[in-house]
């Protein structure tokens, strides 16, 4: 799989019910898809583990899963070895989501068997040295997110635009490639303008997407915005 | 869901690459819900989370989960709540598998949920005094699988016989109701036989079926002899 | 060790800092040694595994760990073996409490060994299904303690009486040995009596006693409030 | 507490019985004192919890801790925050040993928060990769120990000498003024100089020395070995 072009948005289900799962699940994915080929954006979504395939049946936009435990296929019972993504149809994983940590180890060895299977991952980080430290390990993307702010609607491009551009330098100091996404309360398409305009590729989102009263108007805004804020700034 | 009515035949599909996925997982869940078919045995399966949607439409014999995590639905990235599990067709779930140990008040909160959503709950344990503990919390089936025989092929039912039959009168004496299952190194229609000989209601298996050459005739072997037993000793 | 007799008060010494360590844990030590002796309740402490050694040294009261890793000794880094409690002199440890929860399997493999060992268990539980179930484990000693009073100052044996009686009717109907104690919400000797007319030997006690302006006052008071409860109700 | 200065010997006591705990542990304690006085080595002990109080106050060289729990001080039952470490006389902790491995986020605040607490902090990784990123996070030291090598007796300076150049090229690229230990397998003052000779400015040991016959004579060796390799090599 190919990294993802900026700008970028990727929609993180979680998991509320019933907005995460069957039905809602489903036209969540299409209307993403829907505001992919209308703007051109790239629009990845990352439903639960047991949403995976039939989304990525369903849909042609990149399907994520929200994690991937870090062990090997085999005698492993309830667990989700990256085997088991790409069995799935999914194209890459976020790794290390605020709300399901990881060890560092972990996070290095999920990384590098990641790209040897060909699947994309986008590790997250709380801080701007811990996003540098993740950016190390070569992953296709990082994104920072204060955990204070996840879920709230204020948007750390705006409550701390210093974590977001400290992120920016410390991250590209240690390497040059990576893309960097802003998460973390992202909630509308000014949002999303001004995490493009602190020098990101795109943003995390997800309960102010998921729990839209019409996720595709609140995804077609961003994604219109994100473009507005690429084309002059990125 | 109705309980399972021994005897029973819980097929574990681990996370085998690629046995546990895709094409095989799909031949896998048809040769057992054949086996159901043609013997009458109650034929389950639990295959990893990313599988259960598609299985669970493809057969009508009950689909478990390998696990599922404690925690409610709403915003959790990467864990799986039962309602997942429930929007995905699962019918109950595996909870405390010797290679997924939960903590102790995870179990009794996962096996009154799972009740209050009517999914069916089969609880490992690794001992007679942990089996006769979680039965306490009034689970559906328990399984006692001493993990030292786990995907060794040697028999709990040969090597450590006392090991069930003090489990089934540890666990009778707590919880009259609960269905009795025997786990660990189950390879063979006579195993399971001795099983049920042993005072329990069926198996939990694994790696016996989901790597044998031919998973279909491994399974009617189990049910075949499940069933000779059942009319024995039942 | 043998079992502690009632009327019992365990003080969880937590890691308030710095009530907890040091100084503090001496003269809080003291205190709790002081009770025991002027009143001949059962007093003991659980301070930090840091502070074990030096007071189990100070005091002639039994001195228990908060918690053990249910781990053999050997090569273990930043693990606490039983063995390693055994050696700095406590007598017993704090199992499966509401902040340090473990696995169903790891409180009966701790249980047993500490038994082994010569070393007293006091474990905790949130419900009274947990405690009828890790009572089956066989401890010295149970504690119920609903997590959502832990800390709050709101006893539960005033807020939720019947947890406290529901715990000793399904502990006692599965063990009927084993010691009782009523944990979560105890600040005063009036909730300490309350807690053993309700049918329980003993409270688990740490903020109201920890952190009290006059920790010795305190205790006096739950141990003669124990102590008049156990001569009427014990 | 100011770094210490090279060639610096580390001895991880772990928790073997009864090696590491009482009577053991203060003859070892003694032993590793003598040889950092006779040689002028920087010589650090890190006993197991209960025993640092007692070790800290016995011998006047460093005192680290095996671990420390990411925690604030508070309502924790059975962790163990700096502050328990500091106040137990320990000068410093061992961070993500590979026997106890910790997440991302949680070794760069526990970094962070040692640095503020004066406490040093030597933080363990099992690759080159891993090793650079937690150098990122800024602690006193690092130690590189692949876990295939650990307790075997092969030291890594000789079985895998390109992990340790590749950890030192690649920690000094991303952080200049790290100390670099080289840790696994360790076991002779020999291999003490080839870790030196290959860039890094002590060891990290633990059974070679703890199980020896005799410790002081092992330490003495290594001390003296790695005495001469800094003068030719450091």
């Amino acid at each position: 799989m190919d990294r993802l072009s900026p700008p970028i948005l990727v929609v993180n289900f979680k998991a509320y019910h019933p907005y995460s799962f069957g039905r809602h699940a489903y036209e969540l994915a299409r209307s993403a898809e829907r505001v992919a080929r209308e703007t051109g954006v790239s629009v990845a979504i990352a439903p639960p583990f047991t949403e995976i395939a039939r989304l990525a049946e369903a849909v042609e936009i990149p399907v994520f899963s929200q994690h991937a435990d870090p062990v090997e296929p085999g005698a492993r019972t309830g667990y989700v070895p990256l085997e088991a993504l790409r069995e799935a149809g999914a194209v890459g994983t976020i790794v290390n989501h605020s709300e399901h940590r990881l060890k560092a180890s972990d996070i290095a060895w999920l990384v590098g068997r990641a790209r040897r299977l060909s699947l994309l991952t986008l590790v997250c980080a709380d801080t701007p040295v811990v996003a540098a430290a993740v950016a190390l390990m070569d992953p296709d993307m990082v994104a920072v997110e204060p955990p204070e702010l996840i879920g709230t609607g204020i948007p750390v491009s705006k409550a701390k635009p210093q974590v977001v551009t400290s992120t920016v330098d410390l991250v590209r100091k240690h390497n040059p490639q990576v893309t960097i996404l802003t998460g973390a309360g992202i909630s509308s398409g000014e949002d999303v303008a001004a995490a493009i305009k602190l020098g990101t590729q795109g943003v995390l989102v997800a309960s102010a997407i998921v729990k839209a009263a019409d996720p595709y108007a609140k995804m077609l805004d961003m994604a219109t915005q994100a473009l507005k804020a690429w084309e002059k700034y990125g």
